[in-house]
């Protein structure tokens, strides 16, 4: 039966590819609305030949939908997402707000999308870094049994949204004058720059990112002892996410069988002939809904290691593609 | 008493910035010669109010020259270092051609400067990902013991020399008039971009500038059983490389102790206040002689692990500066 579908953040641009997946992909709607703040609420977006109005996301906007898409920030779904719950609308929750939350399943369809079934409401869809790198990480879990890994991460500026992009394409507008265009939304230039700075500093001395990637992962693969490491970098990319993977495993491996379960995972592209200068680049995944993996190799330092380096699309395998393939996991 | 001194690759990035290194550190010379290929003899370079005629870099202009710093690339190294150690000059050569022979000093001079005497004409200069990596890790190194460790890099254009820098921007100035500029220094378009491709792939999957930083650490820091896994990406960064750490070490580790081993390295700044958004970022170290360190960190996953990040001038440190700082301690 089609759904009535709510999409929280529609102006974003999380919010702008929710809409597009939705018809793209062709999930079964029968309505969606677009919802904002107060702000810009009465705006138009257009879709193909279609226009919708924006409304304020209130809770009573809430009555009568079947599933919400929130990308609106944290505070926004802490306030509205219990509230459309109480209504009988399912929340897809793209913020950081209920992942952590023992009673709120967080998914990767292609991981455990069995566990979205037992929701009270909201399913919580993970952090950008942390889908991607779990893209290439779960297929080499599945054949070798992941022990613990250490993640550098290279981030595009679109994990800060429409404004980071925007910030990025000023300060290189600029540069190409010769002016200078001040930061705003980062702490310092991010024009032919980058800083180990994503999300707040914690008092160990990791950002809340890197702590995500951790959390989040032993989450998601119901592995609560997982060891991982991690540096998130903010790099002067626009819209796809590189994660530098050295993983150690249970079990000896093997670059040939790791190659073939990469190759035979759904979420996941086999990208790695690096004679041929074929490995994953942020360019080259923009825009595809599948993550690539490459430079699969022998890791000279940990027991039964093995390096990669993973790619996908912030906005969408980080973001508002998996958040779609939750609502499809549930019809 | 003064020497003369030859600059073999004169018109290159790190060839200018020898020129102004020998100048503004009053490197005891009483003649410079700047040297290069036939095609770029009879050209003339100013520093000041100086101009020098680029001659051609052939054996017989090492006569009479006491030092030779060399950065035109390993084949020219190749040829022309052993031909200028015949003649008496000492060569610092910048380039891979000799680093790993048993018989040439490979040095950091902050590390090993006392390796440097045992010479037969000619001293290598490290790569320039080894070096920098090396100001974050060796204070750390003899504070704790380092075991292991695992260093992902972000690696500036200026390690293509001058063509890798126009390249970068030539697609940026395309970019901004909605044009394209087509990759040529790059087997990938630079602007928004990054890959996981520096130098030339192994059989094993490795670069040879990931083999680099383990051999050349190995041999700097006399430890020819150090185990390390790397991972070198490219990144639209002009001039200053910086690399992610995850160091594991024999003795328990301790954050504070950390910082003060780093403060008290001449090689190092401590740059590590996160909470006031410090750390080391390229475009902060750009032209700076001193490698910045910061997200000193206990890893959550390595037994008596740290992670940080560490930032260098690629230029400088990676290259120029090391070289002249070699040709000092030779003094």
């Amino acid at each position: 039966m089609a759904q009535s579908i709510g999409i929280v953040g529609a102006t974003g641009a999380v919010g702008q590819e929710l809409l597009r997946l939705l018809h793209e992909r062709k999930y079964p709607f029968s309505s969606i609305k677009l919802l904002a703040s107060a702000r810009s609420a009465g705006k138009e977006i257009r879709y193909g030949d279609q226009v919708y109005m924006i409304e304020e996301a209130v809770p009573e906007v809430f009555d009568g939908l079947d599933v919400a898409l929130f990308s609106a920030g944290a505070s926004i779904s802490r306030t509205l997402a219990p509230e459309a719950a109480k209504r009988g609308c399912v929340v897809v929750d793209n913020s950081s707000a209920f992942r952590m939350d023992p009673s709120v399943p967080l998914i990767v369809p292609e991981i455990n999308a069995g566990a979205a079934a037992r929701h009270n409401g909201i399913i919580a869809n993970p952090n950008c870094s942390t889908a991607i790198t779990l893209m290439g990480l779960y297929p080499l879990h599945l054949a070798f049994g992941l022990k613990r890994f250490v993640a550098c991460t290279y981030q595009a500026v679109s994990g800060s949204g429409v404004k980071g992009m925007e910030e990025l394409e000023a300060q290189l507008r600029a540069w190409n004058t010769g002016e200078t265009s001040a930061p705003a939304v980062y702490p310092h230039p991010i024009a032919f720059n980058l800083f180990p700075h994503v999300d707040a500093f914690l008092d160990d001395g990791y950002t809340k990112e890197e702590l995500k990637m951790l959390n989040e992962s032993r989450k998601i693969l119901s592995m609560p002892t997982l060891a991982a490491s991690t540096t998130c970098v903010r790099v002067p990319v626009m819209r796809a996410h590189a994660i530098s993977l050295h993983a150690e495993f249970e079990r000896p491996v093997d670059v040939a069988a790791a190659r073939d379960a990469v190759a035979a995972f759904s979420g996941a592209e086999l990208c790695d002939d690096p004679q041929n200068n074929r490995y994953p680049t942020p360019l080259q995944y923009s825009g595809e809904e599948k993550c690539g993996v490459g430079r699969l190799r022998i890791d000279s330092a940990l027991e039964n290691g093995l390096a990669l380096f993973v790619v996908g699309d912030q906005l969408l395998k980080g973001a508002a593609l998996n958040a779609v393939q939750i609502a499809e996991a549930l019809l």
